[in-house]
């Protein structure tokens, strides 16, 4: 097992009507928050007047932005920093799914910074302070709720990445009431689950070595996955289904099932350039790309994968054809993303080859990077996996 | 699933050689702390003077209190809360397991506290305060290190009560070093495993429904001290399944893998009643008592049983006869535990049947109250359990 340092302080607020909680929380913390939200869909179902009769209720000032889209855009965050600049504002409430949240952070960090916030995510500066993040949760997908990641897309360039930043960017609290998935769509649910399976896979595919209790925890928590995902979609209503699927995504995300063991997130840098230009769902593109991903990768290690395949895909333990187990897993896994409605080919998503070259040089600076932990992925084999996923 | 609020922000420092950390991560929140230990090996294996140093490079000044046995004494506590008090202490770092962590919890709660810390314990009062608490923990067993709990023995009466108090008791940071769990004998690490399969299955065992994810982590969890135990005892240098196993212990009571439903804990209520009067080990005392405990309930929930049953101890799944697969499952747990060495019964501890009658009478308060959730134990109960467990 790797040596590992874990904390997670976030205040998870789970259960039906959680949202009433949101103004006594936020009291705790800010006499006056930036209301973030996203596209409409909050304002539309109620709750987002609900979460400001909460707030007015414990005497807690807001200025509302809204209108985070999908793939949150850096021009939304330099926003957010502005207003919370001018208005002397020190605290961030999220109401949406992992794109508002993403795009909090990103605020929540550009606003004590000098320089313009992209630095962090370019790789250019790491955060020294933020303001503090809360949110109530409507999407159990990306883990931004108790993770310290995000992901923001700068229009200009059409570049997608990345900053994680546990000390300063989880959020303090996160409110979750499954009843509040319950609106969403077939389609939007199984998009969440295949972000929520992912964030699992990038940790369980690893080189860490003795890492039996961690394995476990991870294929709990696909297991889980796989059997909570199919009874949403027959009974989009169901509390409980929705429930599980809502709290796999949070621990797929929170870092506990991944301590002592390092992770790959290839297929999350390959599909970032996706939806980059695609504006894809994350989940859409991490669907078509994993499967890709391992059919290229998986005799580097077919131990694992034929493990995988028995602990989670129920494929019989036959020993004496381990790469047979490991590809009907790969199979299996497969088959369970399409049975659920989701793409796992890029013509699927209504994506052409014709940029496939063009992805895999962007990605590898035109051969002067690889990604992925692994196995590290050159130019020639992102391409490779670009084509097995057409 | 039912509602819930989750928080354990306790700083998790994992790895060969963690402790060299302490100096500098005591340094983060205080100057000077009450530098608490056990019986003297921490002191023999020079650990402590490793922690000393330390503090020392990090400017860290120190009073020691050392002594604290297993089955911590309220006597031994008193002695810390007046040092502190004397010498405006507001920090305690306790070298060792989970005895000292809990005697450490004690001082820290009695401390801000007017009355006799007693009274948290009795139930008289609650905290609503306390200095801070962390650790270099030295036995994986009692989960304390990121627990909100402590149980503290009061020798007049021979009374051994628990109290949790999570807002307050949680250790700050947690410093687990897998070489140091090594010099364990092969009794004490069996012993330990016993605590942390108890904390698993009072949780497992529940009366929530639609409780699928934390079923699987709780399974996950069992499976691997199943698997884990036998190596360390077979291999007691083996680092690699010592940090499995000092890891499960944390999990097993950091109050994640049980969020979304009750708990029972009877068995431990009932353990607590044999160690206040035999001052037997807590995990010898668990062993004993919870196939005992399993046997006389397990009709409530055959299902439950059976899915355990299945997915921990590997029973095939015969649907037919869902009572012969708890049974068996059952059976196979308390084999476990005699394969690993440890007492399944109370003559196998020593202990006559003489002051069972008393045991029953003295945890009922004479029948006046049930102890346990997922069935609720009155006298009779009791005292048939007791029986089972001769």
């Amino acid at each position: 097992m790797d040596s590992f340092v874990f904390q997670n302080a976030t205040k998870i607020i789970f259960g039906r009507d959680s949202e009433a909680k949101v103004g006594a929380e936020t009291a705790l913390h800010a006499k006056k928050v930036l209301l973030h939200s996203g596209m409409g869909s909050a304002k539309r179902s109620g709750l987002l007047d609900r979460v400001i009769a909460s707030l007015r209720a414990a005497g807690v000032e807001f200025v509302e932005l809204a209108g985070v889209q999908p793939n949150p855009r850096l021009s939304k965050v330099h926003d957010g920093i502005r207003i919370c600049r001018e208005q002397k504002i020190d605290f961030i409430l999220a109401v949406g799914g992992g794109s508002v949240i993403d795009s909090a952070k990103a605020i929540a960090a550009g606003v004590p910074y000098e320089g313009d916030v992209w630095d962090f995510y370019c790789g250019k500066a790491h955060p020294k302070s933020a303001l503090k993040v809360a949110c109530v949760l409507t999407i159990p997908a990306a883990g931004s709720e108790s993770s310290g990641s995000t992901v923001i897309t700068k229009e200009e360039g059409q570049l997608k990445h990345g900053l994680t930043c546990d000390d300063y960017l989880r959020p303090v609290f996160s409110i979750m009431n499954p009843a509040l998935t319950a609106t969403l769509s077939v389609k939007d649910t199984a998009i969440g689950a295949a972000d929520i399976m992912s964030h699992v896979m990038e940790r369980y595919f690893t080189n860490s070595t003795a890492v039996d209790y961690s394995d476990r925890l991870c294929e709990a928590t696909m297991r889980s996955v796989a059997y909570n995902l199919p009874r949403v979609l027959a009974a989009p209503q169901d509390y409980d289904a929705r429930a599980e699927l809502m709290w796999t995504g949070t621990n797929a995300h929170s870092d506990l099932i991944g301590m002592g063991r390092g992770g790959d997130w290839a297929s999350h840098e390959i599909e970032h350039e996706l939806s980059a230009l695609y504006d894809i769902a994350h989940g859409t593109g991490l669907a078509i790309v994993f499967p890709a991903w391992m059919k290229h990768v998986y005799r580097h290690d077919i131990q694992r994968f034929a493990r995988w395949a028995n602990r989670v895909w129920d494929v019989e333990a036959d020993f004496g054809n381990p790469e047979a187990v490991a590809l009907e897993g790969i199979r299996r896994f497969e088959a369970f993303y399409t049975r659920n409605g989701l793409p796992v080919r890029l013509s699927e998503a209504g994506i052409g080859a014709d940029r496939l070259d063009e992805i895999a040089a962007r990605l590898s600076q035109n051969g002067q990077r690889s990604v992925g932990n692994f196995v590290k992925l050159d130019q020639a084999a992102i391409r490779a996996i670009l084509e097995l996923a057409r």
